[in-house]
């Protein structure tokens, strides 16, 4: 799929790439290397990841574009045993979900960033033009249904999310987000919102497998020039 | 927004990066640099991307993970100057649409998705088992409406709509995505099917500007933890 024939640099070949796989911090790799070797790892070691490498990855994850800066992700990170056997449950009994050190449960709150819009507006945005500002977007995703804006904040959510998986990756760390689970067990279990929108549970932390290779479209089965 | 006081090392600090920002695909950084640089562009200088560098990014990007492994992500390459101006009255008049040297339409289409399934099942599964994922994908998928369909598979190619974004960042180029656009007008510019969604105009060059800085939620506004 990678092709070995081209001109410019920046594919490294998967081949390339094998040699540098690694699992800890220490193994910084460009986005471009992490889209390559990332693999939804099934299987995890016991090495914890700590509450600070999580929360410069959400640090990070939260850095992705976001329409009129709306930002309406929001994420449990779970470590508790106890909660991850039960989102185990939820989720069909899924190992990584009970071994993974942590298992992040990222969903879309739209109605959470209605009723907080002052928060999204640029803090150095004169009182007027903010104001004005609050009132365009209660005007635009007030006029759609919750369950509408709702599938729209999933959207933005599922950019942070591809964020997410590169960035851990490129950090030395392995990831499996899953869309398999009783979605009303799992609010359940976590405190969601009935109107929010789970966007996936990922399961976090250094892998014990190599994960299966999907194969892929070629860019021209999927793409177009014109 | 980026604490730097942390105890980790693998968030550079804004300051730390800044100095380094170039924009050409010699400046490769890490996913971490690339989320923490990244920002929307929307002046662009006449340098050209080429079609190879394209098809990289492209290779790249659809390496996003996909339920079911069906990537129902899909791509319209534009550089053709009278269809970007075209595009650029249907997006209001946007001064990227035009000045960008490509603009990539990124497009959900989960009916093509479904009429070709045997594409996606691995080609190493026994004959018996590809038939088999095939029913399973058919009946799960089939049981929806056309329109739920669309809104799932969009949920996907937003994920690699992430991976293209932050791939970009890290090899040196710019970017924009876009949601402002008459979706009926740009459909037919572009000849994307009318049952599929478009999950956005992304404007791709070298930029001519930095780019506006959004202000973030930090951390402990968006994540609980259990």
């Amino acid at each position: 799929m990678i092709r070995s024939d081209s001109a410019s640099a920046f594919i490294t070949t998967e081949h390339e790439i094998a040699g540098t796989r690694s699992s800890g911090p220490e193994a910084r790799r460009s986005a471009a290397d992490a889209a390559l070797s990332r693999r939804s790892v099934r299987a995890y070691r016991d090495v914890p990841v700590t509450d600070d490498e999580v929360r410069q990855l959400l640090t990070l994850t939260g850095r992705a574009p976001s329409a009129f800066n709306l930002q309406p992700w929001r994420f449990i990170v779970v470590r508790d045993q106890a909660t991850k056997d039960r989102l185990q449950a939820a989720a069909y009994g899924q190992k990584q979900v009970g071994e993974a050190p942590v298992v992040l449960a990222m969903y879309a709150d739209m109605e959470d960033t209605m009723a907080h819009l002052d928060e999204v507006v640029h803090p150095d945005l004169p009182a007027e033009k903010k104001a004005a500002t609050i009132a365009m977007l209660e005007r635009n995703f007030g006029s759609m249904t919750a369950e509408a804006r709702g599938v729209w904040a999933n959207t933005q959510a599922n950019i942070a999310l591809g964020y997410l998986l590169l960035i851990a990756e490129s950090e030395g760390f392995h990831t499996s987000p899953m869309l398999g689970f009783d979605v009303a067990a799992t609010k359940g279990i976590l405190g969601v919102p009935a109107h929010a929108t789970i966007t996936a549970l990922v399961a976090l932390g250094h892998g014990a497998e190599d994960g299966f290779r999907s194969h892929r479209h070629e860019v021209d089965r999927v793409a177009r020039f014109v």
